[in-house]
């Protein structure tokens, strides 16, 4: 079967959840969605595209800060509504806050605490 | 803030992506959600509890299996709408098809090509 079709865009309507995990370290970047096109735009490319819920169109990371994310592999679930994407992060940093990971606030005696690490200053990469 | 306010479960009608990750080894295990009860019991249980989509309930992994997971850490994303859980999986295996990950296909080639561990055989363990 070939890759698109074994994904299941239906259960969370026309969407798979993509988590983008940072070949080099194992670490965790973030988590987006993408749809049929988004993700054989990304196989295309060999660059992560998103779709984005808000915007309601295709997002290539990256596009405006310059922090694309170079394919390495792609893997999925057992019932293919997850992708997981191995990526090298171009820039260091995959979070619009300028953080390494989004994942950067860790739950400790009840409450979130940021244990993130800052790779740039978001004011100056977007700038408008 | 409190853990639970911090979360936005409006976004996915009530729920929030929850990927448990391997704590020894970063490895990615399944990805699949929680209610705001299901984040609160995991709290309360220090052992990973789901929302079942499916079955509309709670469902505490490995209730059935004994895989169960034990909660090491917690982590969210910079807009609360993902959480991920760095776990002890008991029996080495989070899929119900008896593998250590769930995200055991891999991109080869414009094909899914398998390269899962199995550690069990889920008709031994899920007897009925």
């Amino acid at each position: 079967m070939d890759l698109t079709s074994a994904l299941d865009f239906d259960k969370a309507s026309g969407l798979v959840m993509a988590i983008a995990v940072d070949d080099a370290t194992g670490e965790i970047l973030m988590a987006a969605w993408m749809n049929q096109e988004a993700f054989e735009k990304t196989l295309e490319l060999g660059q992560v595209v998103y779709y984005s819920r808000s915007r309601k169109k295709l997002w290539h990371k990256g596009e405006e800060s310059g922090n694309t994310q170079t394919v390495k592999s792609i893997y999925t679930d057992c019932d293919g509504d997850v992708v997981v994407l191995r990526v090298e992060q171009l820039g260091g940093a995959a979070c619009h806050l300028g953080k390494r990971s989004c994942f950067s606030r860790r739950a400790e005696n009840g409450r979130w605490v940021d244990v993130g690490q800052q790779v740039f200053d978001p004011a100056e990469v977007y700038k408008k």
